[in-house]
């Protein structure tokens, strides 16, 4: 990236501080203009100086993006933040939108970097065992950007796949009626014993976790800040952790007194 | 976690150590025991002091996992080391499967973390842009722990679901058939001009990153160091960058001339 003017686009974490990069740290104090969501900006406050700090609403991302460019075309070096991993569900594919709609040339600049970041995906996955040691998808429930029967296709796939499912964004003050069909959707494919984990604020205060079957998971208060993670059907729980075992125990002796056999 | 004997399975992330987080490095430092695969010790020699390190082969999985607990027991405080993210096809499960076969109880210990990292998937997608902007899974097409028939059953669902999809160790010296069965699975549903991305090393030493379409990504080198990003039927390529729309054309004006429309 050139000495001045670039857009870092950069994954914060979970939320945790021992969870963020060394390189989103850099890249954090590094920047003349910091562009974010209020609530992220408020988390990284601690480790700014006196950068101009443009703190903006949850709905208000176009906008973000938009300025993070004018900045970087004035010469400045911008960092955009995101929770989690930028590329994934933030801001790293908007930003590149608005470039891509105002016809950036790689070569002329702003250099633009994507620093990414554990996502909220794996947070959850780390704070209840090994859920996702084996395939595994995403899919967000929101449809403010993605129709419905898009939405449908690909939990319908996911669940005839047998993938470990994370859903993104479950559930809002609005939208309350995908989260049920994706229950649904699952039950046609796996047990409704099949192990599922809600997760919210993983690694932030009022960190939540709840773990519960697919029939019984919208017993729970599930939101817009949980992480539903659905286990395949392989998934079991045990001593309060969630595990997909990955097929090593068809194969090799587990048995911690057997030590010699079961190499490949 | 007590004060001693733990087992703690970290993620290193990709292998720049911009990327580690200080929580993998703080449980690493912390450690009396460290345990992995070769390679990876080798990776995080420079922050070990007077720990005892195991240094073990690709295939030797089972070993450590059976290891750490041993040690564990015996009052240590072992790190067992993964790269990527230890949750993503990596040590998380298996140590938790051994533990479980040995009766593990929670409440007697040792007490078991998951460190979260930076995972192979998140480092191409960064590397090359913003692909996994939409809704994506992870396949892996090793048939060592799964049977073909099941890979090829989660190819199948990926591909119909447009689901932008990571394959994950897509060929080994003795195993070239899935990686060409994957590209005729999604060639049934997405066109041979579908972008792609095979990249080898990310942040490491001897990157290597190229971009190709779905019709030709067999024409270029790919091995078990490769991770293969197939896009969406959404995804294009923009100056070097892959990158998987969100939606946010549709309903939002993009350009930066327009101020002030466009917020929900």
């Amino acid at each position: 990236m050139s000495q001045r003017g670039g857009i870092r686009i950069i994954g914060l974490g979970p939320g945790d501080p021992g969870l963020m990069t060394p390189r989103a740290s850099e890249a954090l104090e590094g920047a003349e203009v910091v562009i974010g969501y209020r609530g992220y900006v408020e988390r990284v406050k601690p480790q700014l100086g006196d950068q101009r700090v443009i703190a903006r609403e949850l709905t208000e991302e176009v906008d973000r993006a938009r300025e993070a460019y004018r900045y970087a075309m004035d010469g400045y070096r911008v960092a955009v933040i995101s929770s989690g991993d930028p590329g994934i569900y933030a801001m790293a594919g908007l930003v590149f939108e608005v470039l891509k709609e105002a016809g950036w040339r790689e070569r002329e600049g702003p250099a633009v970097e994507v620093v990414p970041g554990v996502s909220a995906l794996q947070a959850c996955a780390a704070r209840v065992g090994a859920p996702l040691m084996h395939d595994f998808c995403a899919v967000s429930l929101s449809d403010l950007l993605t129709p419905r029967d898009v939405i449908r296709r690909r939990l319908q796939a996911a669940a005839a796949g047998d993938f470990v499912t994370a859903l993104y964004n479950p559930r809002s003050k609005r939208r309350v009626e995908p989260i049920r069909e994706a229950k649904d959707i699952f039950l046609r494919y796996r047990s409704g014993e099949t192990p599922v984990a809600l997760v919210r604020n993983a690694y932030r205060e009022g960190e939540e976790i709840r773990l519960t079957v697919l029939a019984q998971m919208l017993s729970h208060p599930v939101d817009m800040l949980t992480t539903v993670l659905i286990g395949n059907s392989h998934t079991v729980f045990y001593e309060g952790k969630m595990l997909t075992p990955r097929g090593y125990r068809a194969r090799y002796p587990l048995s911690v007194s057997e030590k010699k056999e079961g190499r490949a």
